[in-house]
């Protein structure tokens, strides 16, 4: 399983992942799951990752190939992500890259009765005036993109992580309250499902730097992470505790 | 969909459940699903059902026919609720409830590409020597039981409202304790999923009084859970701004 969100905020884009993956409990392995593409100074972009390992993994193959072969002035293999002019056309790369991958692959995952079901985050800039977008790109390859109404995206097991995020960020919260928001999402998600796991790659990017920003891997070993986890989990329950009852009579 | 939840605790047992039921988003009512089999004085038993409405009303029929025919001495239908004389024995009876109608149902409903998909939580107490217990009962009639290590059954949409459980509630909890965290995962799950709806069913159950304690609807002008609501999401926000920050350079 895979838990991976990112965040849409007026100063910027703040993308996080687990790395864990899983053919059964008894083969977890760490992949990662979060992959950079940029120019730095002209573009950059992230791509997360979520389901069928080997699926992600060949549509990250057929981007990285796609930059790699743009001098060779292939028919189709024009545009790519180094090239691309705006972020919606590198969407429209990774969609392409996706329904690519599909085409190879789908009838052999059906014959094994797998299915082609990925979800995918893909969010950046280049330069050329228009701010940070992040997208939702799905196994169609279609996707849509990230509002003030609705500043986040979420892949994988989003479910224990989400209430968190609804109740702290907008897209007028800073990159650090979304980057403690990403931490607190993954502890509530690590507790409930193992099949997400340490370390989770994090990323935030700064409007108009065009280049990485706070690149970090978070581990068990990681002082402020096991500070928060214990802060959040107290915070918890003094609220929990200071709640005031019921005047019910049980 | 549904979200119910029952505690486990050392002075009884807390059951809640939903009303929202949905056939599309055009086609949402309220049903209960929580449902009382009494005998006041001697016994108590609550079932909470997911899944399928027919397939849980046809369910709760079974047992209710079972009930009814108790003195007509049927071969197969001797053992009903009211007679069972422990709770495992109850939780049989309930198993093969469902038994019946899958076999009644489970065909008709593949015709038309269905599942026999169900979730039941079911518990009480029958005056004996035993102290409460509480089972979850799965769509082929089996059931596993709670225990002090896992103090809590969930079923439907449970994952939303799981978190603010796991870092609250032990079998060592008071009823009322149980009681607040079951609005708060029910707050957090409504928040995140519109088709689990208010008004929600509550009854807590305390040891061997083998009746009813507090039962009662809250609904939205339920003034106790509207502060509950307000509170919560304050002290969410304001743990969090307390929050330390990193010391990453974002």
């Amino acid at each position: 399983m895979t838990y991976a969100v990112a965040f849409y905020l007026e100063s910027g884009l703040v993308f996080a992942a687990d790395s864990r993956t899983n053919a059964g409990v008894d083969d977890v392995s760490t992949y990662r799951k979060l992959t950079v593409f940029d120019n730095p100074g002209e573009r950059l972009m992230t791509l997360l990752a979520s389901g069928n390992l080997a699926v992600t993994q060949a549509i990250t193959e057929v981007l990285r190939q796609g930059i790699k072969s743009k001098n060779k002035k292939k028919k189709n293999g024009a545009l790519n992500l180094m090239n691309a002019p705006d972020m919606f056309t590198a969407a429209q790369v990774v969609g392409e890259a996706v329904r690519q991958v599909y085409q190879h692959d789908h009838e052999a995952l059906r014959e094994h009765n797998e299915e082609f079901r990925i979800g995918l985050i893909f969010g950046g800039q280049i330069k050329g005036g228009e701010p940070p977008r992040l997208f939702f790109i799905y196994s169609a390859g279609n996707f849509i993109e990230a509002s003030q109404d609705s500043p986040y995206f979420q892949i994988g097991e989003n479910k224990y992580g989400k209430p968190i995020i609804d109740r702290t960020i907008t897209h007028q919260s800073t990159m650090v309250q979304a980057a403690k928001a990403c931490l607190l999402s993954f502890d509530s998600t690590m507790r409930s499902n193992i099949s997400v796991g340490l370390p989770i790659d994090l990323l935030c990017y700064r409007k108009d730097t065009f280049k990485r920003g706070l690149t970090m891997r978070v581990d068990e070993k990681d002082d402020y992470f096991q500070s928060v986890r214990g802060y959040w989990g107290d915070a918890l329950r003094f609220a929990f505790e200071e709640m005031p009852n019921p005047d019910w009579k049980i």
